[in-house]
């Protein structure tokens, strides 16, 4: 696109040389020096209407939320993220500012939450166009023993990394991708199966379990309910746990792992855990309270909005 | 979004086991054992409207040369495609087809050009929206020496790997990367600079000038016309040279060499290659015709439509 160039000489000029970052922004492809142990790679885009509306979230809450959400796929293959490249597709004429004005705050909270992780964003392609905002960001990481879904066994403890539900309240837009918690927990365990939450936790946990081919059992007064489910739930009337259970993007860790390892995590965790439920033979996902054991049918979260 | 955990369980049965592909779609992340020399990463979003018309092109073309526009930014390189991540933003409702269909078609496009470079596809990101249709291909590659734009030297002859201009007749949804030339041409010669041509031959040479801190002297007699400029010359008035030094998305290579390496390629180079002009001391580009020297100003070329 007319422009493009000098944008391009723009990121380049707020990019630091990096580590491992042989050729950066500006060239035909950004020259990297290969990983030890494996490379990962995840990408994910996200739309202006679907994961953001542009007249509430600003534009750098926008830019660290698309970094952010691939940041945590690499934490959820306990694996270490080094590098990224940005597409983005600008709007002409975006809500009280220019297009300019968007693409450089957007670049601003990408940057940020990359740096805050020792991220390289190594590249891109800008363009303008009549349609809404579309940020894509694919981020390369290492790991040694990634994490796969499909490790859970009949008889693990299942655990998560913080409290769940009402992400909408603004945490969906600002998120913690859960890395070093990862790495710390991979130095500490065997961690069998891990996902982070993107679609809610009875989803995510279903994938887990479809891949693992089990099912589990969760202890509904276990289930850490964020704050943010509480308030939530005065404002639908659903349970703050229905909250806990369904609500997307919080971006915390479910993982499992066997018996010895899971007593050492309720004795000395590294990182803050909560033990939700078990992995059991067979299918199905069910939530016990009170004695009693109910189908937990993961609802279909609508991302955002 | 909902249904796309279906949507990725289709692409993972379409999805051959590949060498060097030790997680494919459907986890968090692709694990890949990293390459072998150094690794390149490209990124290049399309839109409808701007880089197709989706009521034109159809959507194998639009996935094929979404797919292709990044391998080319490999070979430009010199380097090795292997692996590729797609990202979709899918209109809820596209012209005379189910977003179910068109996410087919589209797959099916990008599969083939992938196939046809054994790159292999090991996830992606696939939403809906209200919005039009947006592409979003990353590549991975391999390069032992990658080439730059920057490496251009005074006395270097400038070469092209095909005839250009007219891309909008249809070439421009039907890219063929040059990643076999520029490989057969990394092998035979020390190649100083390259690139490839998506704005048009004399932004992209004036992009490697800029780089190199050169200038440029193009023989416009020497420079291979397509029959498509012709044909696109008696439509819009403009000449066919015009069309070759000014319009985009051919994918050919522009790349220097030294002189013993600009014999050798007269001689008998592996592929086809004319050899178009000089690179200068100083700045500037400029085309000679008649033993007269005028500047070269590259227009800026709007992507199709």
């Amino acid at each position: 696109m007319p422009g493009e160039f000098d944008y391009i000489r723009g990121v380049r000029g707020r990019t630091r040389p990096a580590p491992g970052v042989l050729v950066g922004p500006g060239d035909d492809c950004a020259v990297l020096v290969p990983p030890a142990g494996q490379l990962l790679v995840t990408t994910d885009l996200l739309t202006e209407g679907v994961d953001f509306l542009l007249a509430e979230a600003s534009p750098e809450a926008v830019g660290r939320k698309a970094m952010g959400v691939n940041l945590s796929d690499v934490a959820a293959m306990a694996g270490t993220p080094f590098a990224a490249v940005v597409s983005l597709a600008l709007p002409r004429h975006p809500p009280g500012m220019t297009t300019r004005e968007l693409a450089d705050r957007l670049d601003a909270g990408l940057r940020e939450m990359a740096d805050r992780f020792q991220v390289a964003i190594v590249g891109g392609d800008t363009n303008t166009w009549d349609g809404g905002l579309v940020v894509n960001v694919t981020v390369l990481g290492r790991a040694d023993r990634p994490v796969p879904r499909d490790g859970a066994k009949a008889g693990d403890a299942i655990f998560v990394t913080g409290p769940l539900g009402g992400s909408l309240l603004g945490r969906h837009l600002d998120p913690t991708p859960r890395v070093r918690e990862a790495l710390a927990l991979r130095d500490f365990v065997e961690l069998h199966a891990m996902i982070d939450i993107s679609d809610g936790f009875a989803a995510d946990l279903a994938h887990v379990l479809a891949e693992s081919g089990c099912g589990a059992e969760i202890d509904a007064a276990a289930v850490p309910v964020h704050a943010d489910a509480v308030a939530r739930s005065r404002l639908t009337g659903r349970t703050p746990l229905d909250h806990a259970l369904n609500d997307g993007e919080d971006f915390e860790l479910i993982f499992t792992v066997g018996g010895p390892d899971e007593a050492a995590l309720l004795a000395r965790s590294p990182v803050p855990v909560v033990r939700v439920g078990r992995v059991v033979a067979g299918t199905g996902l069910w939530l016990v309270a009170g004695g009693v054991r109910t189908v937990l049918t993961p609802a279909g979260w609508v991302h955002a909005v």
